[in-house]
C-alpha cells in the first residue's frame, strides 16, 4: 500500500487535506477532518469506550487540540448517523470547537437530547439536513444520502471539493428490502461514479464477512415465527435502543398477537418517547402499557422491550438475569429473546446473562434474531463499482479490517499507489493528480472519568492497575518535631489486600517491619523524610514479597508533631 | 429436563452417586466424584481463571471441603488429559487429599512439571496409565479409552460400578485422520454400548456447531500452503504449546521446506524439551537451533514457534507485536500465523495482536491456521448412538451449552427424566431403576493470589474494584492525647485519583473540607474517633461527588500523640 511518502509541489490554492483525526487507533472515536485553503469541515464525532485497562474511566474523546488551533477555519460538523461512536463526543468537543452541526433527523434529536444533559455553548448553531439536500460550508459542499444502517436516517455524504467529490460512506449496507424506509439511493452513488469521484472513504467493519447482509426481513419473519411458537409465554425482547426500526418491528409483532407492550430500560425509553414525537415509531392504540400495569394482564399477553443486549451489568435484561430488577422477575415458562449480536468484547457478559437466564427456567432464544447494520464484502465491492474512485482510503474497523480492505480493492484493480492505509494524525494531500501523506498534526485521546476531561492519565492509571491487582497497604508514623523520635504508631491500614482480620499475626510482621525500619534510620541518623519512607516501602515490599508473592502499593506516611 | 427430584427409598449397598464438585457454575473447574459405598474416585482436577471482577486474583481452585471430610474413602484422582483445565488444582488438592493421580503418559508429564513447582506431600503416588488398561479402585473399575483432542493422550473414561457401567468422555473429537496417533477408538464405545451402559457423561463444548470437526490434515494442508507462498519470508507461528501434534506439524512443514526451527516463550520451551524426552515430538537433525543463532541465518530460512496465541500481554508473540521482545524484531516481510481461535474472553486481546503486527508490516494470517479439539453436534450424537446409555448428564461448557446438548439428547429419544442438568453440589443418586438429585454438597470455590490460597474473598475484591474506579484518598490526622486537639494535619494523600500537581486547588479544598469535619466535631464535643471518622468520609464523599461525580475510596486515619 502507499505508505510511502511521496511529495510534489502543489501550489497552496489546489490543496485538499484530508485528515483522520481520531477513530483509526481507538476504534469508535471516529472523525475526520478535510482541509482546503481557508476551510476546515469535520464528518463525525465519535466517542470510544475505555480499554479493559482504563479503569474508572467512562469514556473516550478525541484531542481536539488542531481543530481548536485553526478555530477560526472550522466550518462545521457535519454527522453521518447518530450512534455513540459518530456523535458522542460532540457534547465535549462543542465545548472547544463551537461551530455548526449539521445531520438528518433522527440524528439531530439524538444529539439534542445529549445536548440538553451538557449544553452547547450559545449561538452554537444545530440543522436537520434532508436526503439529497447539499449544505455549502466554505470551499466544500456536502450533500447527504441515503444509506441503511442499524440505526434510521444514516448518510453516506458526497462531498464537493474545488479539485474533485468525495464519498465518505459512513457506516452502511445495503437493505433492498428494509423494514421501514427506503433503501440505499445506489443511484445516487452512480450518478456521482459517472461525473468522477476522486476519493471514496469506505467503512471496513464487516470486510471479513463474505457475500451481503441479509435483509431485516430475516428478522422480521424469525421473530414472527418466535412470538408464534412462544404465545402462551411472557416475551421478553432485548436490543439496541437506538435500533428503533427494531422496536418497531416488535412492537409490530405484539400488535399482531394482541400482546400488550412494555418499554423499560433508561435509554429504551428515552428513544422511544423520541422516536414517537418524531413519527419514527407508530404505536397500535392502546398497545402500549406502563411497567406498573403488568401485573394487571395475564403474562402471555405482554411483551417486555428491554435494554442490556451487550450484557451492561446495569442494564434492565441484566438485571432481570441477575434477579435484582424491581419490578420483573424472571419466571419457568417466560421467552426471552436476545435481538442483537455481541459487539466484540462483550462475549462473556453476554453469555453469562443468557446462563443465567435459562438458570431461573427462562427458554432463551439468541440465534437468528439479529443481522448486522453493517455491508459486508460484496456490498463494498458494489460501492466501488458504482462510485469508481480514483483513490480508495479505508476507513472504521481495526487496522485488520482497513488492511484487507486495501487487498480487496486492489484485486478490485486500483493501483496500491492510489489506496491509502492511514494512520491518526496523517496529512493525506491530494487532487486529480497525486495524492500522499505529506504531514503529521497531533492527535490523540482524552480520558473522561466522571466530570472530568482530561485529568486522568498515565500515572493515575497506572495507579489504578496495582491498586486493582493487590490493593494499598499504609503504613502511618507520628515523628516528634526537631528530634524525629517515634510518638505514634506505626500503624498499619489496608485495603484490597488481605482480611485482615484473618491474618493478624501478618499484620503484626508488617508492623515490625515498619518499626525497624524506622529504628534503623534513626540508628543511622537519618533525618529526611524521603529517605525513611523509601526504606519503609522498600523493607514492606522485600517482607510481602518474600512471605506472599503479592505486591501492594506500599504508602508510607510520616506526620509530625 | 429432570430437575425436579423424585425420591425413591434405596438400601445404602447400591446407591452409586455422581457429584459434580466444579466445572459447571465456573468454567474450568472440572472435577466430578463417584462415590458408591466405601468408595469415593474423583475425575479431573482443573481449574478455572479468573472472571475480569476477580482483580488481582491469578487463578480459581475448587473448594474440596467435601473431599476432605470424606478422606478415608477417597481412592484416587483419574485424569482424563493434561489441559488447565483438568489438572491445574492438583497441587493445590493434593496438599488437602493426598491421593494417587492416574493419568495417560502426556497427562502425568505435564502433572510432574507442575508437582516439581509444587510439590505433592510425600507418599502421594502418581501412574502412568495406558489406552484399554482399566485400574482398580474400590468398588470402582476405570478403563481408559483413545479419544482426539487438542492434546495427545486425551481419554475418554469406562467407570465400571456395581449398578452399571458410566462413560464419562472428558474433552473429545472423533479425527478419523488424526496428524499423528490414531483415531478415537469408536469401536470400544460400541462394545460398552452394546454391553450396556448406565449413564453418559459427554461433553457440550460445540453443541452449538453443526456437523463435525474438520480433522487436522485440512490444517496440514493449508499450513504447508501458506509455507509455500511465503518462501522467501521468515515464518512465525504461534500457538498453544500443550499442542504438540500442532508443533510437530510446523517442526515438519519448516523441515519440508529447509527452515531452521526456533522455538520461544517459556511454555512452549518447557513442553518441547519434556514432549522431545517422551517421544511424543521427532525433531528432524539440525532443524532446530538456539533464538542466539537466529542471526546466522538468512531470516528467510527460519521459522519461529512462539506462545502467545490467546494475545497474553507477557507471551513470546504480543512482546514481539509491542516491539518490546528482546530478541525478535518484527520487520516488514515476516509471515505470522496464528495457528489458534480465541478462547471466548480473548477477542480483543487476540485481535490487538494481530493488529499491532500489521502496523509493524508484518503478513499476519489467522484464517483457516486451526481446528478445534472439541466435538460439534454430529459426533456427539455419535458418541450417544454408539453408547446408548440410560442416563444423559451432558458436562461442560457454559449452562446454555448444556442446556442445548440436554434439548438434542431429548430429541434422540432419550425421555426427559433421564437427562440431567445437574449444578455443582448436586448428588445425583442412580441404579437401573431411578436417578434423581437426592442430596446437595457443599461446594465452591477458593481464589489463588500469589503464595495465597483463598485469604482473598468477595470484601477483598470489592475493595480493589472500588480502588480500581477512582483510586483512594488518604486524610491523616494527629490529635492530642487525652484532649483530642489537631496537632498535625490534616494531611491529604491520594492514589489513582488525579494528577495532584494539576488539582493543587482541589486539593486544597478537600483538606479544609476534612478540618472543617474535625472542629466541627470538636465543637460538639465528639471524641469517638469511629464517630470522627465517619463525619470526614461523609464530608469528604459529598464534596468529591458533587464536585467530579467521582466516588474514590475515602479513608481517614486519626493518630495519636
Amino acid at each position: 500500500m502507499a505508505e510511502a511518502r511521496k511529495k510534489k509541489t502543489v501550489s497552496k490554492k489546489e490543496r485538499l487535506r484530508i485528515l483522520p483525526l481520531g477513530g483509526l487507533e481507538q476504534i469508535g472515536m471516529n472523525m475526520t477532518a478535510l482541509e482546503y485553503g481557508d476551510s476546515i469541515i469535520v464528518i463525525d464525532c465519535g466517542l470510544a469506550f475505555p480499554d479493559d485497562d482504563m479503569l474508572g474511566v467512562d469514556l473516550v474523546i478525541p484531542d481536539v487540540s488542531w481543530l481548536e488551533e485553526n478555530l477560526s477555519r472550522v466550518k462545521a460538523f457535519f454527522i453521518t448517523h447518530g450512534h455513540e461512536d459518530h456523535i458522542g463526543a460532540l457534547p465535549y468537543v462543542l465545548q472547544r470547537v463551537p461551530v455548526p452541526v449539521y445531520g438528518t433527523r433522527l440524528t439531530m434529536a439524538i444529539i439534542e437530547g445529549k445536548l440538553e444533559e451538557h449544553p452547547a455553548p450559545d449561538g452554537v448553531k444545530r440543522k436537520v439536513v434532508s436526503y439529497g439536500q447539499t449544505i455549502n460550508a466554505g470551499a466544500f459542499s456536502v450533500e447527504y444520502i441515503r444509506v441503511n444502517h442499524s440505526i434510521v436516517d444514516a448518510a453516506a455524504l458526497a462531498i464537493g471539493t474545488p479539485v474533485g467529490t468525495l464519498i465518505h460512506t459512513g457506516d452502511f449496507k445495503i437493505d433492498y428490502t428494509p423494514l421501514f424506509g427506503e433503501p440505499a439511493d445506489l443511484a445516487r452513488f452512480a450518478e456521482l461514479g459517472k461525473k468522477g469521484v476522486l476519493a471514496l472513504l469506505c467503512e471496513s467493519t464487516n470486510i471479513f464477512r463474505e457475500g451481503f447482509t441479509v435483509s431485516e426481513q430475516w428478522v422480521r419473519k424469525n421473530i414472527d415465527t418466535m412470538f408464534a411458537e412462544n404465545q402462551n409465554s411472557r416475551i421478553i425482547v432485548s436490543t439496541f435502543a437506538s435500533n428503533v426500526s427494531r422496536v418497531q418491528l416488535i412492537i409490530n409483532t405484539a400488535a399482531k398477537y394482541g400482546k400488550k407492550v412494555v418499554v423499560d430500560g433508561r435509554s429504551m425509553v428515552n428513544i422511544l418517547s423520541a422516536a414517537v414525537e418524531l413519527g419514527y415509531i407508530q404505536v397500535p392504540d392502546h398497545c402500549l402499557i406502563s411497567i406498573e400495569d403488568l401485573k394487571r394482564y395475564p403474562k402471555e399477553q405482554t411483551v417486555l422491550i428491554t435494554t442490556g443486549s451487550q450484557g451492561e451489568s446495569m442494564a434492565s435484561l441484566s438485571r432481570m438475569a441477575a434477579n435484582i430488577h424491581r419490578k420483573v422477575k424472571i419466571e419457568p415458562g417466560d421467552t426471552i429473546i436476545l435481538s442483537s449480536a455481541p459487539i466484540p468484547g462483550n462475549e462473556k457478559a453476554v453469555a453469562k446473562v443468557i446462563n443465567d437466564l435459562q438458570q431461573l427456567g427462562a427458554n432463551v432464544i439468541f440465534q437468528d434474531t439479529h443481522v448486522s447494520g453493517h455491508a459486508c464484502r460484496e456490498e463494498i465491492k458494489l460501492i466501488y463499482a458504482l462510485t469508481k474512485p480514483k483513490y480508495a482510503i479505508p476507513i472504521h474497523g481495526e487496522h485488520r479490517h482497513r488492511q484487507e480492505h486495501a487487498h480487496m480493492v486492489h484485486e478490485l484493480g486500483i493501483p496500491e499507489e492510489d489506496i491509502f492505509l492511514l494512520h491518526s494524525g496523517d496529512v493525506l494531500e491530494m487532487n486529480r493528480d497525486y495524492a500522499a501523506v505529506v504531514d503529521q498534526v497531533p492527535v490523540g485521546s482524552l480520558m473522561v472519568d466522571g466530570l472530568g476531561v482530561g485529568d486522568v492519565g498515565n500515572i493515575v492509571l497506572r495507579d489504578r492497575q496495582t491498586l486493582a491487582q493487590h490493593g494499598i497497604i499504609i503504613a502511618v508514623a507520628v515523628l516528634e518535631r526537631g528530634t524525629n523520635q517515634l510518638l505514634s504508631g506505626p500503624d498499619i491500614v489496608t485495603r484490597g489486600f488481605v482480611y485482615v482480620r484473618e491474618n493478624e499475626e501478618l499484620m503484626e510482621e508488617a508492623q515490625s517491619v515498619v518499626l525497624n525500619a524506622i529504628m534503623h534510620c534513626q540508628d543511622r541518623h537519618v533525618t529526611d523524610w524521603s529517605k525513611i519512607k523509601n526504606t519503609i516501602r522498600d523493607d514492606l515490599n522485600d517482607f510481602l514479597w518474600k512471605r506472599m508473592k503479592r505486591s501492594p502499593v506500599i504508602l508510607p506516611i510520616i506526620m509530625e508533631a
